[in-house]
């Protein structure tokens, strides 16, 4: 956590101000609901209320004072603090009023953290291929199950269970288990649908363990494929591998979203190719960056993100093939 | 749902920009990451992208139209609207600033669905009844599982299968299971902890049912109670009758505050109580309003909100005790 920090005090201009709750994990290792840690080049102070204090105490890599009164403004006015960069991505409104009045400059910056939360260290990313690992293990055991009359809520249920049971916290989000024509919805979850024969099922599912997260789509053929689903599956593959070639250190990431959607151009189908090619995860299931045309964010080295290209056939059904990549 | 879309409109001035998920999912019934609601006193419209266009369009109370490029500048250009009403207490800086360069004039207002959420229709009352229900449930059964050895983490466990199975889709938040002198911090969750011989066990949790939250805070001994732990219970037990007894419509909400406060004061351990009385619930399980003292609000017909007072003793230990109390 020094580290971060550390890394952090190299990027701030003058004074920072953070607050998102991930942003403080990030950087301390704590989890709170409220809390706020300032930086200088020189020094980082995490504030905390009553509720944390003996905790914070104990276990931040920093100084902790407790966050009460005009404890923030006062240690500000002490240091001679009179601009304070902040989350404009994170600070709401109603926030930025209450410190347009205790501070003489802000400076909005959207994302404070994202770019040094976008570089993942080691640990980082242990945790996230043993993310990838129970995720991945976890859609084998759904995919054991698949059987005639089985729902989808029933082997979302079993992917939770299952992943539960081998060390993760919680989900990276609600699993979406599609079968037949309920695939054609990217967003679909799960529900009372039960599977028949020949039926296309499209499992995206992950896990979080250790505080990071799995994000993984595959798509099985229950019985007979569809020859036009097993098409574009063929088609979506082909993408994924392409936008896969596409990654080095340096290269665009619309680059990567460009590779993708050539494939579907080539076949004609760009238009069922209706989302993003991928996103960053960490510590967030989605975080930065965004694998969307139009960025020009680039690759680095120590990312991790989503390569998940798709196509949509409303009545029909749809495909994902989804991984995440490290670099 | 068109109800509340109805009496959303009665109190809009001009027209009013929904953005935040939960108050979507109130207006609407539908769990969109991203959308956006906009309303006039003679019109809703419910803007969402292509991922949700098709299922909201089937269960949308509202007409649909697809979030894309101008879509929502045109529709308000097209009404002559010029002023927009918008929730500066979800808000954040950035979105705002994209805003300002589409709408004339904006206002915003800090929570703007909140006192709308804040009164319960019958249906919300009985999936918040449903689950303080199953929520009780699940401590009697974390209850009799208390024996010598059993850890925080197990019983944390053992209550969240509980009230999955009971029909919980979620929790409304990480279960507080605390042995011993771990219940002397409001915000501890479940550790590693084993239980011993005449301990004290504070166990703080909710099931979410229906999407609407239980919270129920209750603490056992386990074993010969620790005298001081139990005069501390008998007053925080005292604390929330005397609070209960002070809820009528009309009252100001720090009135219950003061009551309980009045009765630690008198045993001279108020300054044993570090945290607020209570809190509103619902589809969160933290909403409008605070309990909490300085608060203008008033109690009003059909609404629901914890009482929870509670004293802590760091290196003893600490009691809280909390139930939902409906108007």
């Amino acid at each position: 956590m020094k580290s971060r920090i550390f890394k952090f005090q190299q990027e701030i201009e003058n004074c920072a101000l953070v607050e998102n709750p991930v942003d403080l994990l990030y950087l301390t290792g704590l989890s709170l609901s409220r809390g706020l840690l300032v930086a200088t080049k020189e020094e980082v102070v995490l504030f905390v209320d009553g509720r944390y204090f003996a905790v914070a105490e104990r276990q931040a890599p920093c100084p902790v004072r407790l966050l009460v009164g005009n404890a923030v403004t006062d240690w500000l006015e002490a240091k001679g603090i009179k601009t304070l960069e902040f989350d404009s991505a994170f600070t709401t409104v109603d926030r930025h009023e209450v410190m347009k009045k205790q501070v003489a400059e802000l400076r909005g910056t959207s994302g404070l953290l994202k770019k040094l939360r976008a570089i993942k260290d080691e640990n980082e990313v242990a945790a996230l291929k043993k993310a990838a690992h129970i995720t991945m293990c976890g859609f084998k055991h759904v995919e054991s199950l698949l059987k005639e009359g089985i729902s989808e809520e029933e082997l979302a249920l079993e992917f939770e269970f299952f992943v539960r049971k081998a060390g993760a916290t919680s989900l990276s989000f609600d699993p979406i288990v599609a079968f037949g024509e309920n695939s054609a919805y990217p967003h679909y979850r799960a529900g009372k649908a039960k599977l028949k024969k020949n039926q296309i099922v499209l499992i995206d599912v992950g896990a979080v363990v250790d505080r990071y997260s799995g994000d993984l789509t595959r798509v099985v053929f229950f019985g007979k494929p569809d020859p036009e689903l097993e098409k574009m599956l063929m088609l979506t593959k082909k993408a994924q591998k392409k936008a896969i070639e596409a990654v080095r250190i340096g290269a665009k990431f619309e680059d990567l979203d460009k590779a993708a959607r050539a494939v579907f151009a080539e076949a004609g189908v760009e238009e069922l190719f209706t989302h993003s090619l991928g996103h960053g995860i960490g510590l967030e299931t989605h975080e930065f960056p965004r694998i969307i045309l139009g960025t020009e964010d680039k690759i680095e080295a120590g990312m991790a993100f989503t390569i998940e290209p798709g196509l949509y056939r409303p009545g029909l059904g749809g495909v994902r093939w989804e991984d995440v990549v490290y670099t």
